[in-house]
């Protein structure tokens, strides 16, 4: 890495640097992994390669879509060249299918299917522990508008459909995702962060087999594998 | 009490009884309080005398308002005559100012005016702890359906308003308040269970006192007198 790069930012997976345009930023994608609030950590061989080529393939696929994204430019390996946002501190999740956290806190049987998409705000603050909020609380802490929130759950249910498209294509069954939203300087909402197996619950259509991050919160092994396999398949 | 009556159900407060009309039932008052699922029990003397007390003179008045609601008319110091409802197993919770679970779960201090209501489903579920949830969490579980959910939050809003200007009349600071609401035979979403000091967070308007259920929570001692001095205002 170039060690004059300025960094604004570190994050669990990925460390954000300036450039010389104060509107854009550089997000580097690195090997650490964690999991349970950053109980349970490892490096994961490679995942920052991989994630930042899948992120860079969705996001592009998104943008095509009329979503609209931080995301400029893939630079190398581990970079991208992004707008520069403020992140809103919340992590907005869908789930098709039952799994993680909301099986365990409601007693429902993971692989569950509901009749409805359930759309799930948490407050993005680790001392908390991420805890599940909804709109109006997110109003009373300031995190957003409600106006900036009806965008967001607009944006983030369009994604899921583009989403859920794009993966059962090549096979793959969009159980959940985590995605975060940033304002531009000009105040509008855009996708943010990344979309990648570290985000995402993605099941093989057929085996049910899974190929995401719970391989190595589970401890289930092939971690790395299942991060290739579905490199290997957003890229068909 | 009359020995033949046959109960149907008995929660932590109350006991409930069938009558000869299988659309009625009989509300009984116990003296019993419990808090933190169930964890801290006692039994605090009249308890059951002044909420029903204070659950019918505030029915009637949300009666008075257009608010459906299970009661049909006081019977004696401990009874209640109801419609017999279906519960909707979820705690409604409106918060005009932060306090309890909510001030602990995100780190906000008690006290604080938030720039909005806050309205909160919770799932009525001890096995699970009364999960926060939101309207696709109870959709989800089948709890009730979306138009459900939004009568639900349409009364509630408008309970709120009521019992905020009721109980400042009477120098009282609603901070907060748990509801539960029941389905009639046709169907017909009515508010239902109590609103008394158990389940609302009262707070004197010139010193702040707590005059609820948090004197036993948190042992601030004289908690029949708080109950006491309620009924005392609301019966003005």
């Amino acid at each position: 890495m170039n060690q004059e790069r300025v960094m604004l930012y570190e994050g669990k997976a990925k460390q954000i640097f300036k450039t010389d345009d104060v509107a854009k930023v550089i997000i580097h994608y690195k090997d650490d992994a964690t999991a349970f609030n950053g109980v349970k950590k490892t490096s994961i061989t490679n995942k920052g390669i991989l994630n930042n080529a899948i992120t860079t393939i969705i996001f592009e696929m998104l943008e095509k879509r009329g979503v609209k994204t931080h995301f400029i430019e893939k630079l190398n390996d581990r970079d991208q060249l992004c707008h520069k946002v403020e992140i809103v501190p919340l992590e907005v999740i869908v789930r098709n299918i039952i799994a993680g956290s909301m099986a365990k806190r409601l007693g429902i049987e993971e692989g569950t299917i509901p009749s409805n998409v359930v759309y799930e705000l948490c407050y993005k603050n680790d001392a908390y522990g991420d805890p599940l909020i909804n709109d109006d609380h997110a109003v009373a802490l300031g995190l957003a508008t409600y106006e900036e929130l009806a965008t967001i759950k607009e944006m983030t249910l369009e994604i899921n459909q583009a989403l859920i498209e794009f993966f059962d294509a090549q096979g793959i069954r969009l159980i959940d995702f985590k995605i975060e939203f940033g304002r531009t300087e000009d105040g509008t909402i855009v996708l943010a962060d990344e979309i990648s197996p570290d985000t995402c619950r993605l099941w093989d259509k057929e085996t049910n087999e899974k190929l995401d991050k719970d391989r190595f919160r589970r401890d289930l092994g092939n971690v790395e594998e299942a991060y290739i396999e579905i490199l290997n398949r957003v890229s068909r």
